[in-house]
């Protein structure tokens, strides 16, 4: 089948996704629908809807149909991290991106964030604490949940989509990185800057944070230096 | 075909192209080659190409074979920004990101940049110059360039491939959003820049790509109300 066709149904069809408005969890028309509505053939529309699944845009589900993807165009590793070779630098690349934008976004959520948003958080501060509590290693999964939950409610688009793209792969490349000090400093953190938000406080929920990151960061560093690993590249660290 | 097999073995074959130390450009060898170094069928490995195609790490040439795609990884639109239908929430959101992050780069640069890198940067400053005067619209192409190469400079892995994305974001989205005043103030922010490096001056560098992007967000959404559009959920911007 010639490629561009395809490639340019794919954009057509996603202009008709944003014109009709659908939404996450939406269903789309069936291919013959679909088809006549964008005037190409069935094997078409087939691989059109293959190409922005393959995006995250669309979800087939076997013998139901074709819905929107909650996973809202975001792909998998969009930005081709399982490439970089040096897993060190990596990591201490992506907490420098977390230093820059997560203390902004704490202080925008405690300026902006309705209070619904913050019971949220508040259970999910608690979740983390019963499954640390518990022995349970999903607190490490609801971190990251709890970093994305903040980028959201800062109300930035991008933010919403970059933030677990960060947590997410730090986390794959620093599996277990928790040891038990940390998870306590962690807990702590955790409740200082929720406690910051609540009071409405910006510039104590943008100290907080910042404190935050600092402290995992310094604390993952000094993990992988103790394994004795190169530090070649680390010149974000002091000398 | 079963996808969990597919999947599995782009997954290897990942892991065979980073353990052998591929580089960007590089042959891969043959199907028949791979399927025996993975022990699968061709067919398999066609489709787990394709996978890895997708996702930017291949690069299939027809009658020629698979290289080492230069994208490195990083999809089109890999955060998802085609899906978002506010063009002015999206365009204020991204550039609260240069804001945090574009400031840091410049003082990173200024540090850490070779000789060499400085007589590229200034090569391209010349270039965007040039390009304006003649009335030439690669300006705009050599601006996102401008950027992306000082994001590249500053040695951090994830600002390399994120700094792209958002500034080609923001240029698809804001087409010929330079009028002459904007043209001629940002001549000037990157001559500012450029010399803040070439003085290895951190501080200077800080703050003048801070003070250009600030400039230049204002500036594009100053043209946005000019067209009278929605200023809703605009709340990063002073009220």
């Amino acid at each position: 089948m010639a490629r561009p066709l395809v490639e340019k149904t794919a954009d057509r069809l996603l202009e008709l996704i944003l014109n009709r408005g659908y939404v996450v969890g939406d269903k789309l028309p069936n291919e013959y629908e679909l088809a006549q509505d964008l005037e190409v053939g069935r094997s078409t529309i087939r691989e059109a809807v293959r190409s922005l699944a393959t995006r995250n845009i669309l979800e087939v589900r076997q013998g139901s149909g074709t819905y929107i993807s909650s996973k809202k165009g975001v792909s998998e590793d969009p930005l081709g991290f399982a490439m970089v070779r040096d897993r060190v630098k990596l990591t201490t690349d992506l907490f420098e991106l977390r230093y820059l934008l997560e203390p902004r976004i704490a202080e925008r959520v405690a300026q902006f964030a309705s209070d619904e948003d913050i019971r949220r958080l508040e259970e999910i501060v608690y979740a983390i604490e019963d499954a640390v509590q518990r022995g349970d290693e999903s607190h490490l999964e609801l971190d990251v949940q709890f970093h994305s939950m903040l980028a959201e409610m800062s109300d930035n688009i991008a933010m919403t989509s970059l933030l677990p793209v960060i947590n997410q792969s730090i986390h794959l490349i620093n599996e277990n990185y928790t040891n038990r000090q940390m998870k306590s400093d962690s807990l702590k953190a955790h409740r200082n800057i929720l406690s910051a938000i609540k009071q409405r406080h910006p510039v104590a929920a943008y100290d907080s944070m910042l404190a935050h990151i600092v402290a995992v960061r310094q604390s993952v560093l000094t993990e992988w230096f103790d394994k004795d690993l190169t530090i070649h590249g680390l010149h974000s660290v002091e000398k």
